[in-house]
C-alpha cells in the first residue's frame, strides 16, 4: 500500500499566473483526499488530469478566501457529470453555512450528497486502515492542520514457516494472518510464529496557516511527509509573527523536532519569485536537511513497506 | 479618445488550464470597467499586469458561478493595498446578498467603499461622455448584456475659419467650441461655422449568456466591437437552445443585423480545443465576415475619431 501526494498549488494569499493557491490531494487505495480548495483548485486538478468527481473527502483548514473560494466552483462541476458517491467535507463549523449560502445564492444544481463534518480536536475519521487527526494551529482565524496515518499492518505470512510447523493451508492460515492464536492437533500456534515484521503504515501531514507552535511537532511525530507552510524568509520573522505565519526555518524546526522524514515547504508569500524560493529552501536546510520546495504539479510517493 | 478592450478570459462554464472564464475589461479615459468575474479573473488581470485596485466599475451579467465566483477573491485583495476610491458593482439584485454573505462568512477585510447598484432595464450609468445600457437577455437565470456608448463629441475647432471670420481668440472661441451661438461686433456666429464634423463616439457591447433573440441586434445597433457568446457549433444547435446559449452562427446573425463593425466570439464550450475553435469561427464568418475569435489576453483598440 502506498500514499501518493499530488501538490496542486503552493501560493499563499494570492493565486499567481504560475502558482496556484495552496492545496494538496492524497490518493490512497483508490480514495482521494483534498486538502484546501482556494480559487483555481479545479484548474490545478485539471492540469494533472485528476477528476474532481473521484474525490471522497475534502478538508478545509480555515475560512480565509485563499483556502476556500474554489469550493463553490468545484461543487458546481457536478451539474456536468454523474457522481455516484457522497462527498464528505470537513472544515470549521462556519464552512457549512458558507457552502449552503453559496448553494442557495448561486442556485447550484448538485446531484449528489454532500456530508459536512465540523472538524474536531483529535480523530476526525477512522477506518480499519487509517486515521485522520486534526492538528490545532494558531492563526488569525480558527485553523486546523491534518495528519493522515495508516495503521501498521501485520507482517507478511511466511508460508514456509507455516508448512514447517505442520499447519495445513486453509482457514487456519487466515486466522493467523489476522493475528489470532489457533489450536491445531493439540498444539497452540501464535501469529508471530508465522508472520514477518509488522508493516509500518505511511503517514502524511498538511500544516498551514499558522504561527510557529512547538506543539505542532508532537502532533506530526515521525511523519513520512510533512507539507508545511514556510511563507517567509528569516529577515521577515516579524512579519510572519504579526500575520501568524511561519518562516521556512520555523517549518524546518518543526520537521526536525518531529523526526519527520521529509519536509516540503508550501504557502509561499507572493513576494518571492520562483527563483527567490531557493532562499526559503536554503534557510530551512540549515536546520533540517531533508527539506524540499513543494511545487505545483509535484508528485510524491510514500511507500514504507509493501 | 479611444476605448481599449482587454479580453481576460473566453471559457464558458469551466475555467481551463489555458482558458480563463469569460471576462473582459474596458479602459476609457483612465477608467476601468470589468465585465464578469468568474473564478480566476484575478489571475487573468495579473497576467496582463493590470491592477485590480484601478477598477472603477464591475458589471456582472448573471448569477452563475462561472461569472461571479472570482468576485470574493478580487474584493479580498483590498487587504493587501490601499484603494482610495469606491468600487461600483452592477448586477442582479441577489448579487448584493452574495457579496454581503461572502464578506460576512469569509470575514473579509475591505478598506474601501463598495457601492452596489442593481442592474435595471435601460440606462444604468450616464456621464457627460458616455452611457452604459443594459441589454435584456434570455438565459436560465435573469441575465443582462451591457453596452457602453460614448456620446458623439463636437467637431474639431477650425482656428483658420475663426480667424477668417474675425472672431478674436479667447472666451468666444471656447463658447463656440461648446456649441453655443455667439454675438460679436454686431454679427451672429454659429458653432457649425467654425467646427468640423461631429466626432463619433466609440462603442462596445458585451453579450453573454443568452439564447438567440433577434431583439439583441436592436440594442447593439452599429456597435464598433461586439463581444458575444458563440458557445457552440451549428451541429449542437439543439444543445444550445436547451441550455439557452447560442451557436457562433447566431452570434454572427446578431452582428450582421446590428450592423456591428466587428464581432469577437467568446464563452466557448470547454468541449472545443483551441484548434477546434476555428470551426466556430468559420461557421460565423459564413454569415458575418468581420468575425474573430476572442482569445485570453487579447487587446483591441477602438478609435473612431480622435
Amino acid at each position: 500500500m502506498s500514499l501518493e501526494v499530488f501538490v496542486l498549488g503552493t501560493s499563499g494569499m494570492l493565486p499567481l499566473p504560475d502558482r496556484h493557491l495552496t492545496s494538496t490531494i492524497i490518493r490512497r487505495n483508490g480514495q482521494l483526499f483534498l486538502f484546501d480548495c482556494g480559487e483555481g483548485t479545479q484548474v490545478a486538478l485539471k492540469k494533472i488530469n485528476m477528476h474532481w468527481k473521484k474525490i471522497d473527502y475534502i478538508f478545509i483548514s480555515h475560512m480565509h478566501a485563499d483556502h476556500v473560494t474554489g469550493l463553490p466552483g468545484l461543487l458546481m462541476l457536478s451539474s456536468q457529470v454523474d457522481r455516484d458517491k457522497p462527498l464528505y467535507i470537513y472544515g470549521p463549523e462556519i464552512l457549512n453555512e458558507y457552502i449552503n449560502s453559496n448553494r442557495k445564492l448561486l442556485d447550484m444544481f448538485i446531484n449528489y450528497e454532500i456530508i459536512f463534518k465540523p472538524v474536531k480536536l483529535g480523530v476526525n475519521l477512522e477506518t480499519e486502515e487509517f486515521i485522520i487527526n486534526s492538528v490545532p494551529l494558531l492563526h488569525t482565524k480558527p485553523c486546523y492542520g491534518f495528519i493522515l496515518r495508516e495503521k501498521d499492518r501485520v507482517g507478511e505470512f511466511k508460508v514456509d514457516r507455516a508448512e514447517e510447523l505442520g499447519i495445513p493451508k486453509g482457514p487456519l492460515w487466515g486466522k493467523l494472518q489476522k493475528g489470532e492464536t489457533i489450536n491445531y492437533n493439540g498444539k497452540t500456534f501464535k501469529p508471530e510464529q508465522v508472520l514477518g515484521e509488522k508493516r509500518k503504515g505511511n503517514s502524511f501531514a498538511y500544516i498551514t496557516d499558522t504561527m510557529y507552535l512547538s506543539s505542532i511537532s508532537n502532533y506530526v511525530k515521525d511523519v513520512d511527509i510533512l507539507i508545511c507552510e514556510g511563507m517567509f524568509t528569516k529577515d521577515l520573522s516579524e512579519d510572519a509573527y504579526e500575520k501568524k505565519h511561519m518562516t521556512s526555518s520555523q517549518a524546518a524546526k518543526i520537521a526536525l523536532d518531529a523526526g519527520a522524514k521529509k519536509l516540503y515547504l508550501t504557502h509561499y508569500s507572493p513576494r518571492y519569485s520562483s527563483y527567490e524560493l531557493k532562499k526559503l529552501l536554503n534557510e530551512a536546510r540549515e536546520i533540517f536537511t531533508e527539506t524540499y520546495l513543494a511545487e505545483d504539479g509535484m508528485y510524491i510517493r510514500i511507500e514504507n513497506n509493501d
